[in-house]
């Protein structure tokens, strides 16, 4: 379910807006190994304004049509509060869905993309930081038009352990998977990956910047790679499903015994950085 | 998707409000004539209030578990708007779905239960007609927790051509049976099934009491009545259905070659009352 001012801005792009309500949905798809089947697509809108519904429709149905998703059925109705509820159905063979509670002991701990670009784009737009007109445009395209890692899931169903979609930041995310399969993890501070720019705000921006920029990277929401787990001797056949699949992916760390979640740097120092998991997205906040 | 001020009070109890979320969505798999088994809940809520929430998801849960209808997912976001979104899905052999659009000429038109008690309950709330203190829950129960016809439908598929269920009244619903059927009605007004307090407005309230006593009889929403037609032949049969459902069914008029919909008197005089469909529930009124 999506809220205007809570999930999106009234005046987003529809086309850009009925991607994003598809995509979001496709993750999860993707984050269990799935084929992505059939949707429905419930709306609560102010008024019929054929014009914002056909863009909006446009860029929901195009996106669907890219995974031959098929819209089975919905709703419309008036609401003051523009609301998008989807539910999006796919297939697997039974019993190897991908799921957050298989991660095991030793397991390297990846990521695919890169890391905070969406939530720093929301935070450029809402002026909290100043974004450099060059890098605007891509950083908007993160927060509005994420593109769903449908083949990498399906790809990693034969490597990965455990697997989740990151909409909350890692540190929103990762804490699931490791309740879930009850063990910790500990992450490797130069292998994350990011953009230039927000290396460049961590590094060399002020101390408002190196917030902001860090919030975004662990703590913030929005980004829909793939956070997975699998066994270390897997390592090659998923650095080639990337190459396949054209979407990069990461060794972020590894799963460790000790149930809490370190972030270290090359000398193995925690850099006491988990507590921005706690400033991650809270649905009630 | 059920919008708060739209769709419900926001002070309608919430254990109600559960069941009626359920109910609406069993309602359209008794239409088809399948067996309900799956449903998804995303729910947009202005706070997190445990005790509201509680009794919320026992209406809904107490419903689905009375149909073995298992809940598989949703979503819980904040929103100003209290919002329910529900996708249900059934069971049915292939090819034997009951849709609209296969009504015949010569049909039978049924319709089960009572119409308007839910609009009249309503018009009572809102303080639009003067309701009698001893008829008050009955018709507050009639709009607040109307009970799916499930078991009507399924065994209708053995004999209906068309079936829908009464959302939107009478008048407001029967028009897409006919349109995707191409072609018209008869409704006979001595048959139409109401309750006694309605009948009482009709004939002999004020004229305030008789339109809004005829507006929710003929084109009043909430019914979630199943309207179905059928061969004159299987009359029998479906009265001895409605038995074994304890679910009352009436016949009230037929299908007619000319594509139009009048609703006559004894005498087959066309009573004009048929314009109340265009002030039936209006989605973006």
């Amino acid at each position: 379910m999506l809220v205007e001012g809570r999930h999106f801005f009234a005046d987003t792009n529809p086309y850009r807006l009925g991607h994003k309500v598809c995509a979001v949905n496709l993750s999860d798809i993707a984050a269990m190994g799935a084929t992505p089947r059939f949707m429905t697509l419930a709306m609560g809108i102010p008024s019929a304004d054929s014009v914002w519904l056909e863009a909006f429709s446009q860029g929901f149905l195009d996106l669907a049509s890219k995974y031959d998703v098929e819209l089975i059925g919905g709703d419309t109705t008036r609401s003051a509060c523009r609301t998008f509820s989807v539910t999006i159905m796919g297939e697997i063979p039974y019993g190897t869905a991908l799921c957050r509670h298989h991660a095991q002991i030793g397991d390297d701990i990846w990521v695919s993309g890169q890391l905070g670009l969406a939530a720093l784009g929301l935070q450029g737009l809402l002026n909290n930081i100043t974004i450099p007109k060059t890098e605007h445009l891509h950083l908007q395209e993160a927060l509005e038009a994420p593109m769903p890692r449908v083949a990498l899931g399906l790809q990693l169903r034969s490597y990965a352990h455990a697997c989740m979609d990151i909409s909350d930041g890692l540190l929103g995310d990762l804490p699931h998977i490791l309740k879930a399969s009850q063990v910790g993890a500990q992450i490797e501070w130069e292998q994350l990956p990011t953009s230039p720019l927000l290396h460049q705000f961590i590094y060399q921006g002020s101390p408002h910047e190196k917030q902001i920029a860090l919030q975004a990277m662990l703590g913030g929401g929005d980004d829909y790679e793939l956070l997975f787990t699998a066994h270390p001797s897997q390592a090659t056949k998923i650095v080639e499903t990337s190459t396949q699949c054209h979407v990069p992916v990461t060794r972020i760390g590894y799963i460790t015994e000790e149930q809490i979640l370190k972030i270290v740097d090359n000398n193995g120092l925690d850099l006491n950085l988990t507590g921005l998991a706690y400033q991650g997205f809270n649905h009630f906040s």
